[in-house]
């Protein structure tokens, strides 16, 4: 599998020690602690409910509860969160590719190994794949998240195309389609899938039986 | 398969006789005519390029060339033409329920028979498909649509749940993750097909070998 390394950009969250605000008519009572990271979170939740482009600054202030001043003190505007989301969704999915068993061993299980790994990250990051699946190509940052998302599919779909020719994987059905219904299927599981659901921890590997063997048993 | 009948609402776009209107700059050179079907088909293109949410009257005149007020003659707003567009994709869909093989047969049978045609139904119908896919539920019509679509899938997931009964599909696969990565799967393929690719044919027989056999030959 050979991929473009990860651009080295700025990180596009400026690292800020962590700041408190008193709740408003609480005294002292409590304290709401936002870092980067909390940040980050809230501004997923939003963008993945209202849509990215229906987000303002003002809906992301109100949503982590402080003022539209302070945020602009974190971030310089909504893109850097949408870009810093997009990137940590990315780095999950292209680290699977440098991983042991994602580089050696014969295609088809590489492949299988690859498409449990994709489940379980989407599984642990399911907001920021959320989000990534979701960008459509609006903005200089969506156009980057879905040139990176078509290196990472054009990395699968490489293999895919090993695994045929090695006779692994069936070859009635065009290569190039098998790899899109692959990554479609694995994908639309961040369409229902939601944390804490009893059947979690076996769907990386019902996943991969589906893909592969299909839901027809074999004799 | 048991199905609400769908809704017999007011059709949400009136019939209009076609108008017609001379292109500005052209006197009588050249005629736009615009019926209601042509209305609804650009306004699907405008909804699916910039999302629902983020398009105005005012974009969807423009897109049809008509001034917004002959675009109130024939739309109280847009979101009749959301409907109209949900419905159409609705329809298509829930007419394949109706067919001669979705009715009887094997359970399996009639799974392998709707996952082909619900594949031709997306084909043919592409952008509304489209639409109804990316509905998150803002306003009662998208709130409607995805109770309809919910509805679809609760039909084939009876059936799947009927096939791993009669042992015709796989039992260590949860049927209800079998009846929603078949759904995704075959929903995944609005993302990347285009009419007039030449795999495009083939396509139905395609999803259902991968879905149903697997993408890994049987021995």
């Amino acid at each position: 599998v050979s991929v473009d390394p990860a651009p080295q950009d700025e990180p596009p969250i400026r690292a800020v020690p962590v700041r408190t605000r008193r709740a408003r008519g609480e005294a002292g009572a409590r304290r709401l602690v936002y870092d980067a990271a909390s940040l980050l979170a809230v501004a997923v939740g939003e963008f993945n409910t209202r849509g990215y482009d229906a987000t303002s600054m003002e809906d992301l202030s109100r949503a982590a509860g402080i003022t539209k001043s302070s945020f602009y003190h974190h971030v310089s505007g909504k893109e850097d969160l949408l870009r810093a989301a997009l990137q940590r969704a990315l780095d999950g999915l292209f680290a699977i590719l440098e991983e042991r068993h994602a580089v050696a061993g014969r295609p088809v299980d590489r492949l299988r190994y690859i498409v449990r790994r994709q489940v379980e990250v989407l599984q642990s990051e399911l907001p920021y794949v959320t989000l990534l699946l979701r960008v459509r190509g609006n903005t200089d940052t969506e156009r980057w998240a879905l040139d990176r998302r078509r290196a990472f599919d054009a990395a699968v779909g490489e293999l895919v195309r090993d695994a045929v020719a090695a006779g692994e994987m069936r070859a009635d059905v065009d290569p190039a389609v098998a790899a899109r219904l692959l990554s479609g299927t694995v994908n639309s599981v961040a369409e229902w899938y939601r944390p804490g659901r009893p059947d979690g921890a076996a769907l990386p590997e019902d996943v991969v039986r589906s893909v592969f063997e299909g839901l027809v048993p074999r004799t």
